[in-house]
């Protein structure tokens, strides 16, 4: 993933766009682009799994860059969610129940 | 990034959530927490770190699952993306311009 | 305004559309329309108004198909918000102030 | 609807929150909406009518804001929306399909 992130961070550097890379703009890109992703099955459940790639790369994409740009580990940021969402989220309170933390 | 995969996979199996966790409803819930994100900066550019990274966080893990659903790898879906993108966005047109592709 | 919206639900019945626009496929046909329409916004506050109302126009349109397929009136749910929101966002409190009233 | 216009337009400015209402603002705060009426089919195609109705009437007080500030009429844009689309998705080739107008 290092190497990943170090391409995605040296393709928007060779482009001179981090210029654009508030992290307000990319918020609003990831957001943009889970639109796209979501466009994939505005009908029904099937879906083109080539296309669903494509829309899920540039979602990762600028969460990378979010990421780098904030100074943070990707993996610290999912770890540290995760331990909080095992409080809320007890396995014996919310085992097979996808009801929100709030309605629990 | 394996070793947060795997924590991510494992949280859900533990709670027995996967049967909720179809591609569509992944991608809706990549968006759901892509708008908590951009939430943060709904009244303009200022942020708060910690909220941002949790949000991000959010959005991150259904990107995790949503990518173990489909049985590829994050890394080379957007390896893949990269190449793609450096085809409609050659360094030298694209270089300190923001326009999308089909405008260049 | 009703005038409008038999247009707009008469668009979809000529088109056999209905079929289509389940509540759960409005509400992401809306989520998806709106993140068009915030691509317009992507790199900055600049906006062509012309595209602008074009994605607005989207958003609006679908919601006039979810409201008629809730069998409510656009107007109706507007009002009732708007005093549910009155009690949450009093002026005194609120006034000059973007804070959510979750925090005010 | 001339009337509830009126009614959101005039509790945003008994509040002084026009100040917070660029257009760029206001697309983000539709897309923020749309993720939370989306939300309430994350899981899938049930819902609660009642919280589906107070989110779209968010969705759709932001709009109202949005073609407020732009200056224009919901009515007009969504009328001239509707004839571009006529023309995009002829009666003949889009009966009973779902299919985008690029795919055609």
């Amino acid at each position: 993933m290092d190497e990943v992130s170090r391409a995605v961070i040296n393709f928007t550097r060779e482009r001179d766009w981090d210029q654009f890379h508030s992290p307000e703009n990319l918020a609003k890109s990831i957001t943009i682009e889970s639109g796209e992703l979501l466009e994939c099955f505005q009908w029904g459940s099937n879906f083109d799994k080539k296309e669903v790639c494509r829309e899920l790369a540039d979602v990762i994409n600028y969460a990378i860059l979010l990421a780098d740009k904030l100074d943070v580990k990707i993996e610290d940021i999912v770890m540290e969610k995760l331990e909080e969402n095992s409080k809320k989220y007890p396995v014996n309170k919310s085992k097979g129940n996808s009801k929100k933390y709030t309605e629990l």
